[in-house]
């Protein structure tokens, strides 16, 4: 059994405290540092960390601290089916849903492994039957759409998961139906949605593990309403994702259910049916199965106790020491990829909803700082909107950049002497450098500090595989720093307090301040 | 001529920095508070404060620091035509566009009310032709769809405009042509919007003030490259927004070509020709005058030189207390609206832009923290997703929600008593308080200090006048923001660098690390 202590506790982690300020980006970067301050990553991607503030003395640091920390071991304890949720005594097991890194997964005599895959099994042998055209609408006519009802990591997830691969699937041939997301519980939401399909062709895919999610619920029933008023039987238009003890599982209001469980966080469930049913059903179940692959060797690479040779863990080290010892209090997630416009919203919720704690993990009060503020929007776009303010503004907010030699579509034109991909790429490196090095100019308004640190994921093409590999590195990445926080990056308390009083504001018990807050929307 | 003063010269900025911590939330949010402090806005819309670290105390102390920093006057001075963007020696005109606030402004002899008003006439005689079938493609058929190509300015606030009002028109009957927009230099961008309509009848709307921004010219050439290929005439297709200087003005190439100028800076285009075709063509005339009647009503409270009486001078005094005296680095814009889904992207532009800087008006580094990170997705999103760490991080972050009684749509069901549209409010409100009161219990991982500071702009429904009064509010709040730090919130030299740096890239003009990073993507 790993020893979970406070960072704090850590001999390396007062080290790397001490470490403060070391290195000078625009002194040290050289072409050498770009070549050898990088890691393999699985399916072909690539961590380059040269622009990070980092070097030889830190880096030592940091596998010290991993070592102390015991991260690789507390990841085995993971995935071998330790009690590591431990506010809610649950397992964590979404590794398990593409791939088996450890030992079999019992629980209450049933191998876990063998019921993930049989509920992907389920999912590829009905999607096969809607694709073909087996199973239809009452008129014998094929669905031609998805549309996704489910919030939080019933939504963000899968939804950055579709919008990555649906030009990539166009472009293959593999779009087998389009797919649509309602998630807020604004009834203009599903309106606006049910306003811009043929409701008579698609296939509601209903996501929520417990069965009682308010918003999802809600928009069911508006949904349903919808389905009545336009002639049509719901039961034959909606499949239910949720654990087999909820109301929705074996119900004859759907024409089918897959399954998770209570050891696949929401945050965490792209893999599982949760994103996997809307996925197969878009895409295929082969395009699935490579995501979940690129996924899989992501994991493997995550099992390696160098941090040189474990992107995930080097990733997540350096981001302790920027968040801990140079201070920085957000960060920022910079895809240079289109399709990957809604992944940062995705990571904002994986990132800041598992480590925004103030508790460790035995729910004790902890003293230092935790999960930064992430956000982030595509590049080229983010340059004519934010970076103003990461290059000359007064705080230094770390970056992430993800980029792809290839599009996805491959459709592209030269203009001035260069491919749209190609300014894309030339973009994104320029951006590195003036990040890092800066300019000193007489006029100070031209001039930029320089020694802003970041890091670069890059890859030929976002393909499945690569998508797969990039979801699971954030995963891994996040787990890595819960663990260096000693937190319980799998539970959410601080989402209770609202639910409670929402209820309290529905059913009218309230007074003072809320009730007057209420009474403004006249509930 | 109102005096420019770095913040930390005036007596009042100093005497707010002592007042740090003064008010603990929870203890004094009461109903009779959430009645105070509030302040009406334009168009019908609330600006309530209740949930904000002030008193009496802090309030006159915020009333001191905008009279001695001269706040009203400058703005006076601003749109009467003084050159208030010094480093580019221009202007800052964008009150103009939607109504004359003190004296004409004239340049090179020209009325410039006269000109803006006069691009706007333009827009709608062009749009009443197309609604009409007087414009139509080659074939004689009526265009149905807009797409707009234009990136930061002439995407982010357009973009947000349009979905903000998509389902307004829809439900009045008033949505003309559907939008849609490519912004990304990535060439899978413009191939997915191109797959997604039918560019027989799409007009494309370019919007460039210089002519020259790498993104547009290059995702132009690509849309003509696709026409072409479709066997249509481009130049029946497009539709230019640029300045009368730029190579995009009076054009054959283009049908129609309407005008901005150096003193409309682009994420404050969202009231001018770069926002108004778009609007234009989608909603009609009718509806943009409306939006720009509701940030007219806006800019004439934001003359008040009584703070409780000027709403977006309050709530920016508000964000200078706590991000120079409680030295919060971030916060977060929390619309409990799905058709303002981007609304919070575009401020984070308007925002992030302006006021992330780290030299005064005049050029001289300022030794103050400037603008604020700014991130924020739509609730109840966002509940589901980053608010863990909004409630028990180990950082404060204030929030700013938005809401309305009413849904646009009027579509609803009730479930369990209550509306979808009930619900949301309730849960708005619940969280104002969760964040502000806490909770405190035995089990500190499920107790939440509060002391989460918020303010809450309202409104009975998302109209278009309610969206432009809530538009300018922003705009005046940065616009007073960057009063008080005595920058030039209307330059970006921030973003330069890289611009240079990417040429260079492209030209293969580089060495050294930045070389190393171009071989890469193989540039």
């Amino acid at each position: 059994m790993a020893n979970w202590e406070n960072a704090d506790k850590l001999v390396a982690y007062k080290k790397m405290l001490s470490l403060k300020g070391l290195v000078s980006l625009k002194d040290v970067l050289d072409a050498n540092r770009v070549k050898e301050f990088s890691v393999p990553m699985a399916a072909g991607l690539t961590y380059n960390y040269a622009a990070k503030e980092v070097n030889a003395q830190i880096l030592a640091v940091l596998q010290e601290l991993a070592d102390e920390a015991e991260l690789v071991a507390k990841f085995k304890e993971l995935f071998e089916g330790a009690i590591i949720n431990t506010g809610e005594n649950r397992k964590v097991l979404h590794h398990l849903l593409r791939g088996q890194l450890g030992a079999d997964v019992m629980f209450d005599g049933k191998n876990l492994r063998t019921f993930y895959k049989t509920q992907q099994e389920n999912i590829a042998t009905f999607a096969a039957k809607v694709h073909s055209g087996e199973i239809t609408n009452a008129k014998g006519e094929k669905f031609d759409t998805v549309v996704q009802i489910g919030i939080g990591g019933s939504d963000l997830g899968p939804r950055a998961m579709y919008l990555a691969l649906e030009s990539y699937a166009r472009k293959n041939n593999s779009l087998k139906m389009n797919s649509k997301f309602i998630s807020n519980v604004d009834p203009d939401d599903a309106a606006a949605v049910m306003q811009s399909i043929n409701p008579a062709k698609t296939l509601f895919v209903l996501v929520s593990k417990s069965g009682t999610t308010q918003e999802t619920l809600a928009n069911e029933l508006f949904v349903k309403d919808y389905l009545k008023k336009a002639g049509l039987d719901a039961s034959k238009h909606m499949v239910a994702v949720t654990s087999e003890s909820s109301p929705l599982a074996n119900n004859p209001s759907y024409l089918a259910s897959f399954y998770i469980d209570d050891f696949i966080g929401g945050r965490f469930s792209s893999t599982s049916a949760v994103g996997g049913t809307v996925m197969t059903l878009s895409f295929g179940a082969d395009i699935f199965a490579q995501f979940l692959e690129g996924a899989n060797e992501s994991d493997k690479t995550a099992v390696n106790s160098d941090i040189r040779k474990n992107p995930a863990l080097l990733d997540a080290l350096i981001g302790i020491y920027e968040r801990n010892a140079q201070c920085y209090p957000a960060t920022t997630i910079l895809p240079y990829s289109q399709s990957l416009s809604r992944f940062p919203a995705h990571l904002q919720q994986a990132d800041m909803e598992s480590n925004g704690k103030h508790v460790n993990r035995f729910g004790e009060k902890i003293n230092y700082a935790t999960g930064p503020v992430l956000f982030g929007e595509p590049g080229t776009n983010g340059q004519h909107s934010f970076y103003q303010l990461l290059h000359q503004g007064t705080d230094i907010v770390p970056l992430q950049f993800i980029g792809f030699s290839d599009s996805q579509f491959g459709e592209d034109v030269v203009v001035d002497g260069s491919t749209s991909q190609k300014k894309l790429c030339a973009n994104l490196v320029a951006q590195i450098v003036a990040f890092a090095c800066g300019k000193s100019d007489e006029n100070p308004n031209k001039s930029f500090a320089g020694g802003r640190p970041s890091s670069l994921i890059y890859g030929k093409q976002l393909t499945p595989k690569a998508l797969g590999a990039l979801l699971a590195h954030f995963e891994n990445k996040i787990m890595f720093q819960g663990f260096v926080w000693n937190l319980n990056s799998f539970d959410q308390e601080g989402v209770q307090l609202g639910k409670v009083l929402t209820k309290k504001v529905l059913a009218g018990q309230i007074d003072g301040a809320l009730k007057e807050y209420a009474n403004i929307f006249d509930i």
